[in-house]
């Protein structure tokens, strides 16, 4: 059993509280989502995962094991972080050979054709990349790695359309040959919803949501009509956002709507429409003041 | 006039070709896209727009003025690229009246109020920022410079979608106030498509693409049905990508649909379909062998 267990995790930097009393399980050979906005813990969360930081209170475990008294552990999680590791001066194929002493699986054949793939030159030196290769070089080692749980923060940083869609096509292909814990943490979340199973979203300090994405999205509707019925329908159900349009309102709500309800919307002449993941996320992380709608050029 | 006007311009590394002979003018007081593969030319264009570089053949007028030749002419362009170029060690409001000896437009107030609204504090240190808060100061200091003309090389790398909402909204209201040439370069195309007035694609070494939105848009769309029929269909046509999933298929066109046409599709039974600008440019820029398509998981 490869899952990880975060119980009762708080963490301070000095005054500051980045995490408060977290509990939360990755459950092994999922494909998790990790959302949360700027500096709402997610690196935070990610370090403390792979014993970079340590808990102020509360203990992280893997395999049932504490994380943090094991360094054999940590061969079997790989974390694809922002930062470059290595020696910048070191070629692409060495930092490969390099890796492999640390991960014994690492699969330098699979690296090498995923080059190819990318059309990514190993015998270049990791200074000479330009943003968008050295995320291609960061993306490559951590999948040839082989590593039982895979960790990517930030993983499509600098990548074109095409190389987005290769990358997610990859993962899924790897995932599907030897299925893992991954942990995916992005700000380009409508692109990677339909590769997630589960979504935990981080709210100031605390966990939001902890639930498989079916669940979260058969919750999610929108509701848009005259701002009067919008605003009677809403009564009483978990709406957690309500824009304006002259004299039309729609609200997002997260209710997973009965029969009963479904009747109500129709008698009432609402419409009812999805709700994209990145949508939903916006308007449960909206702390006020920084939503607006875009107003259409021309 | 504050146009930009290239004129045959060809820029070689060395041995290696980044563009060839390309004519190009940015109109004034327009909503630019710059798009392109990495390694498609885009920073190279934009380095050579600036006078950051110098172009092989050819070359470059703004406002009918040679830009090499003119120093004056470049305080009237803010480029806001990836790389930082003042001292780390700066506070942000001390880049501010920095920049503000070379743009003496700059607008000091206008920049502290974005840092509210992007909830910044000025007091910071460049080095201390995350690579959020690091685009989000860079951003602020390119909107509040009141240049003619704005270019922005990766503008969103690492906002969150909040962020990202937050300065779609201040570059739409700055526009609407102060007109100007806005130069959009970035790899999140599909969230700046309802922004854009003119796209200019980049192919290998060339521009593909030089059009507004609009009329790009009313000439590409989607046909799905069976194999045979969409096969049919499209002979003759001028259809850019071509997906099988069993034994149908879906063909994006571009090539505005006429009348006839219109009424060829319905007697087929075919099914018509938008295309959004991303997919658009996938198509548009598919050099072979990396495009695949993502199938569900579970």
């Amino acid at each position: 059993m490869n899952h990880i267990e975060l119980k009762n995790i708080t963490k301070n930097y000095k005054s500051n509280c980045a995490l408060k009393d977290i509990s939360l399980i990755f459950e092994e050979k999922r494909i998790y989502g990790l959302l949360g906005r700027n500096g709402a813990g997610k690196t935070t969360l990610l370090n403390l995962i792979t014993n970079r930081i340590f808990p102020t209170h509360g203990y992280i475990t893997l395999s049932n094991h504490p994380i943090s008294e094991n360094d054999a552990l940590l061969e079997r999680i790989y974390y694809m972080t922002e930062s470059t590791l290595y020696p910048d001066s070191m070629k692409i194929h060495e930092v490969f050979r390099w890796t492999k002493t640390f991960y014994s699986n690492f699969d330098l054949t699979y690296a090498n054709g995923l080059c190819e793939k990318f059309d990514l030159n190993p015998n270049k030196k990791f200074k000479t990349l330009s943003t968008g290769y050295n995320t291609i070089a960061k993306l490559i080692i951590a999948l040839a790695s082989n590593a039982d749980l895979l960790i990517f923060d930030e993983p499509i940083l600098g990548l074109d359309a095409h190389h987005r869609t290769l990358f997610y096509k990859e993962l899924l292909a790897h995932y599907i040959k030897t299925p893992k814990t991954i942990i995916l943490s992005t700000h380009i979340i409508e692109e990677i919803a339909d590769l997630l199973e589960w979504v935990v979203i981080l709210g100031k300090q605390s966990v939001l949501i902890n639930e498989s994405v079916a669940s979260l999205m058969e919750r999610a509707y929108a509701i848009t009509g005259k701002s009067s019925d919008v605003e009677a329908f809403i009564q009483n159900r978990n709406f957690i956002g309500l824009e304006y349009l002259g004299t039309y309102c729609k609200a997002i709500l997260l209710d997973k709507p009965t029969e009963e309800t479904l009747k109500q919307i129709n008698q009432m002449g609402l419409e009812k429409s999805k709700v994209g993941l990145q949508e939903l996320f916006i308007k449960l992380t909206d702390v006020g003041g920084v939503l607006y709608e875009i107003p259409k050029v021309g």
